[in-house]
């Protein structure tokens, strides 16, 4: 089965990028507004306790922490996303290093930019309309993150949670 | 804040149910398919950690489970909902009580009837036509219940899960 590990921000921050993703997101019904941890990865279905145990691991060995949002941002040339840039704490980058570490499969292949996709798969037009059109709002949010999810994706490509992983706490 | 708590099936299930609601259920893209154990209620941000740790409690006391579906069934005349009829195990009954005589806000108006809905909103031909057809198809399940979640629902109307709950373990 595949998995993937991600934050859900709160329910402000989602409703915001809902009312884009809604728009210029063909994965707006997959999954809900979401900072990926971990990127897809397999997994047998008889193995994923071990992963659930180290994951516990992991979030009882790391505080809850805070993050800030302060503009939107984009992938572009390499794919024309556009996503709120999610200030990159300290805890943030150590946790997604410390999901690496573990004997969860799949090494990241990208860097990890932390960030909540409201835009993706536009053609250039459209990502220089949108991008332009979006940089004249704000985007300014600050919270605290004191969970993360593990999830796995069904045949139609959405995503449901497995188990939710309190920080501090396991 | 409106809550929510449910089960959610095996990715099996899911994948079959989905394979109906993307046609028949408008509420296909809101949430996986699942066991509503509780209707949506709505409670304050402030006071949901209350309601975290009572779920935590009934959740230490109710042993993991198993549960059969072997047929379709409908919520007609009452609404136009077909749905997988879970064969509710004294378990499930008694863990939809307990939830019920929790401090949490608004007991179910509705009798407990547990199912995973796969089609509703449908007008009266459709209904018959869906569940005519339906009727042919064989619907054989049994599966282990282990864990329920506690879900919030966004603008958009979709659900987004809050926490996890282990059953035996709280």
């Amino acid at each position: 089965m595949k998995y993937g590990i991600a934050i859900f921000p709160s329910k402000d921050i989602q409703d915001v990028a809902n009312s884009y993703r809604m728009r210029y997101d063909p994965h707006y019904a997959l999954i809900p507004p979401h900072i990926t941890l971990k990127e897809a990865f397999e997994e047998d279905d008889e193995d994923i306790e071990k992963v659930v145990k180290e994951l516990s691991e992991v979030a009882k060995e790391t505080n809850p922490f805070s993050f800030a949002i302060r503009k939107l941002s984009t992938f572009s040339p390499v794919t024309n996303t556009i996503y709120m840039k999610v200030e990159a704490s300290e805890e943030l980058q150590n946790l997604h290093e410390r999901l690496n570490r573990t004997d969860i499969p799949k090494e990241d292949t990208f860097n990890f930019v932390p960030h909540i996709t409201i835009a993706q798969k536009l053609s250039d037009d459209e990502h220089s309309d949108v991008y332009g059109s979006l940089q004249m709002k704000s985007f300014e949010f600050e919270e605290r993150i004191d969970r993360f999810q593990l999830l796995y994706q069904l045949d139609n490509g959405s995503w449901t949670v497995y188990e939710t992983f309190r920080l501090g706490k396991g």
